[in-house]
């Protein structure tokens, strides 16, 4: 089958979305790559690099750098949106004024609105008048930028309330190196791909104190059951968080020194303050604001989580990371399964 | 409560049975290490180290060197069996010779008898005859023993068909460091700490290769689903993969340096062959056995195992690592979780 090239816009020139338009450009498809730093389009279409982003790479031919957002839309019909979290609301309302016919977004962040509790396409769908809404579709998995951006081997999830919308994303982005499957569970591929940012700053604060790697794994499979125990109540199915979103991107992001979450939870496990953290990062880390969206959501929907709790407290409240960490080790618990258990059974119970 | 301290037997003196020796050490249990090298018994004794295996480690005074069986296991009420599968049934075998009363056997081993296809625990009830045994109690979970014997924070599980049992050993093991979670599916827990071994030994490959972590996310994220189908078809609870005995190992043998089957399979993906890498390892690699026992077994339960498939053609028809993983990341499955819910809706609908 021959396959139809588009011109596709990408909305986010960070590593992510410089990446992803790497993999739409080795597929034949023309990438515009919007910034809102006119210094970074210069650099993209002048040098064919975004060196603060992905320092060794040259980006293919098909990719334009577009300081516009008008131009940047103009006749697309498929929007890859890769900002911030913090950034979606105020860069829909941009594309909603210059929007002349219906789009189909392909969100690639990873977070929860604080006070909101609202997830990132929920935030869209509340932006967006659904007359320029043609689907929202959902890319997440474990995916470190610099390694897609370097053709390494990859795997992701697409996931829509519009199946077909998410099939014609998978279509856009497979390749031999760049693998996609799909996932009909839109709540729990968002909820995975959020949550894992809280424990991957929870797992580089293990490291950055010591702890090994038998500590980490218990961190991680903890995370993984908190995780679960939240998304499921929220009315995701629990399986996804064994797959390619859930347990997937937690691996890829608690074990790599590529994760800015991870090396921020470094720093913390050493002793430095959040802001002297935020302040060397010079990027977005997520899982900060993250863990503040999950403290609200755990006590919204009442399910334990004690290490979103452990760090809520140790960024928001100055609490010691040791001792943190500490409590969490020592829980009581014993039967490690119960909660989720418990949870299934309250679904089943409740219809 | 004040504890009370017995007297316990370990047999096995490697790595892993020296960690749990210095555990019980440590809870002020007195420990008989039993090892078949007379020379490692003159050096526990003598000196107070194990240095082939625990080369950093000073051992409690606690622990006293064993060369004699019968001495070791005269009046003890609990065995901890910390020898390789393919020990197992010689072990077994001699200390039934010398047993005068029952006891309970908490085996600590990771791995499945090619052909016979049975657990450990399995072999154990085979060789040992009712009237000398108590219970089995199955002891897994993240535990590199170099960390354990560091005291770094660790967390296992337990498990037996007799749970008071399982509490039991749970007591004595369970410390500020070291903590001991119970769980009732010993199908799940045994078929998890066996199976992480291979699919460590093909993230080891694909390591060697360069693959990077997305790849090796992917992989382990695979692997956990092609365990999980199996422990499920052979009766397990699912949910014990997404727990310490599932998830967790797996993740700390795929990504730490102490792990051997990781380091077997790393040496692998850089072109060297099995049995240079057998001699050069000095210890036994479960994961090679393992690798056999679950090719038979997916055929006997009729699940697709794909990476124990590829790792079987790599380790035993000479197959090119290089290939088997490209033809791995290639595959056409497009929904990520079809096949467990296939059995899962088998299952139900048998019963």
């Amino acid at each position: 089958m021959q396959k139809k090239h588009e011109t596709i816009a990408v909305v986010g020139a960070g590593s992510w979305g410089t990446a992803l338009a790497i993999v739409l450009a080795d597929n034949n498809h023309e990438v515009r790559l919007w910034s809102h730093n006119d210094q970074q389009v210069k650099e993209i279409n002048e040098f064919h690099t975004n060196k603060k982003y992905l320092p060794e790479i040259t980006l293919p031919d098909l990719i334009t750098g577009y300081a516009s957002l008008p131009d940047t839309l103009d006749g697309v019909e498929t929007v890859i949106l890769a900002v911030p979290t913090k950034a979606i609301r105020e860069v829909i309302g941009k594309m909603r004024e210059v929007l002349k016919a219906p789009i189909t977004i392909a969100h690639v962040s990873k977070g929860i609105e604080p006070d909101t509790l609202l997830r990132i396409s929920e935030m869209i769908k509340e932006e967006m008048p659904e007359h320029l809404l043609k689907a929202i579709v959902v890319l997440s998995g474990p995916s470190h930028a610099e390694e897609v951006s370097l053709r390494h081997p990859t795997t992701v999830t697409v996931t829509s309330e519009n199946m077909e919308a998410a099939e014609k994303i998978q279509d856009l982005f497979i390749n031999h190196n760049f693998r996609v499957y799909t996932n009909s569970d839109v709540i729990g591929v968002e909820i995975g791909g959020a949550l894992k940012n809280i424990i991957a700053l929870a797992a580089g604060i293990t490291d950055g104190l010591g702890y090994g790697d038998n500590a980490k794994a218990a961190l991680i499979t903890r995370g993984l059951a908190e995780i679960a125990r939240l998304g499921t109540k929220m009315g995701a199915n629990p399986l996804t968080f064994a797959g390619l979103a859930g347990i997937g991107d937690l691996i890829v992001t608690c074990t790599s020194v590529h994760s800015r979450n991870w090396r921020a939870g470094n720093m913390l496990g050493k002793g430095k303050s959040l802001d002297e953290v935020l302040e060397s990062m010079g990027m977005v880390v997520e899982g900060v604001r993250t863990t503040k969206a999950a403290y609200q959501l755990a006590k919204k929907y009442e399910v334990k989580m004690p290490i979103a709790a452990a760090l809520y407290d140790v960024l928001f409240n100055g609490k010691d990371a040791k001792e943190a960490a500490d409590v969490l080790m020592s829980r009581g618990k014993t039967h490690e399964m119960e909660d989720l258990v418990n949870i299934l059974e309250e679904r089943n119970e409740e219809g």
